[in-house]
């Protein structure tokens, strides 16, 4: 098992904590068998990113924001790694923006699902949030999709306006976009399908873009979206980011 | 569990049939907890080789072998992942080079080493190989590391002159620098500190370059080492294939 370091000032504390949370995460059954690679492929972007939030990550998350704050009927999609990394700060974020959170999972079995459910329950209790857990009983389809993966369910992801879907894969990112939805991602790889086809591409760590979301929430006033955002070009900027890393 | 398409053409065949390598390894114990995670890691950096063996690389990859077959007394040093990944064909590689194996692992259990152990020996039994598999009864110590990590065997890793060590930490290479070795190592990660340190620093995935190596032995005359190896430029090329990469 991965030892945490107890000081929260060790520089491999962050990435150690987010280790073990996915081990814990396993242990229940809540993860695919592919979540740890997934999680070393975004631990490599990081990386390169530097391990920090970058300007450009930082303007769309609060671009992101604002867009789920004006929703007409924003929801959060959680999948099994977002549970395990982030999900009392996620239902923390949906209780603040009163959305619904919805779990939707790739490689979706029932023992899994009871799993997530049971843990964002746990989590609803614990910290009195109340937010509306969906996903237990899907009655809608996210066309263009095929088997258990287009499940969703009518009331959140497949009536939403705005949704959030952090680790999101490529196809259903495209579907989701393809129903006319406003889908906000995080993705720590800018060259990903994910990255290139939502509508708004937060280039950046899970667990820090929820934290900054959170201090946005509690620190600034209700922002109106603006019409000058740009998806494209924060996603250029984080390749620039990139770049300038490899070339330093 | 991974499925592993059926069709050797599909596009994520070889990235499917690893992960099942690391699947099976898993089950027997093989893999530290880190082991999924490692390899996810290196597959983000693949990615942004484009999932190949770039010049730069085959170039460290023929003047590795040289040095190998120079050697007055290589190894080959093996951890979970490298055994897991590619076994058979290290195996392969040591019989044709004529040299031992020494499995060394940075996270040293008695259950992980018997296990690893034990998977060699089935293949040096089912491939009629007779490689020598040090690593059980570990008799001296890589001077500079703390713990079970600094263990080694004389007759391997402490009396070799060029050592080949796929995947191997930052701390341990530089180490075996320090002892004056030649360390030849296998890393996607042309930053990482074990592939600033190295020797040889082949920016390859390791079954790609365990196949090279074989190809390369099997189709050619023996080579020697050219002083005019430089690897620094080496290093720096496939960086520059990666910045191409992120430009195109």
């Amino acid at each position: 098992m991965t030892k945490i370091a107890a000081d929260p000032s060790h520089p491999r504390y962050q990435s150690l904590l987010l280790r073990h949370r996915l081990e814990e995460a396993e242990k229940k059954g809540m993860l695919a068998g592919s979540a740890l690679i997934a999680h070393g492929r975004g631990e490599a972007f990081d990386y390169l990113l530097g391990e920090q939030t970058i300007p450009s990550a930082m303007n769309a998350t609060q671009h992101a924001l604002s867009l789920l704050q004006s929703a007409r009927r924003p929801v959060i999609s959680l999948n099994g790694n977002a549970v395990a990394l982030a999900g009392k700060e996620l239902l923390q974020l949906a209780h603040k923006l009163n959305c619904a959170v919805e779990v939707n999972i790739f490689y979706r079995t029932p023992e899994r699902m009871e799993s997530l459910l049971n843990h964002l329950a746990e989590i609803n209790q614990q910290e009195s949030l109340g937010v509306e857990v969906l996903g237990a009983e899907p009655d809608a389809r996210i066309p263009g999709l095929e088997g258990p993966r287009a499940s969703c369910t009518r009331s959140g992801i497949y009536d939403a306006d705005v949704i959030l879907v952090p680790l999101e894969d490529g196809d259903r990112c495209e579907a989701l976009v393809a129903m006319g939805k406003t889908v906000v991602v995080i993705d720590l790889n800018p060259l990903s399908r994910t990255a290139q086809t939502a509508s708004v591409t937060i280039v950046d760590e899970l667990t820090r873009v929820v934290t900054n979301m959170i201090f946005l929430l509690e620190s600034s006033e209700k922002t109106t979206p603006t019409d000058s955002y740009d998806n494209q070009e924060i996603v250029r900027q984080s390749l620039d980011h990139i770049l300038t890393f490899f070339e330093s």
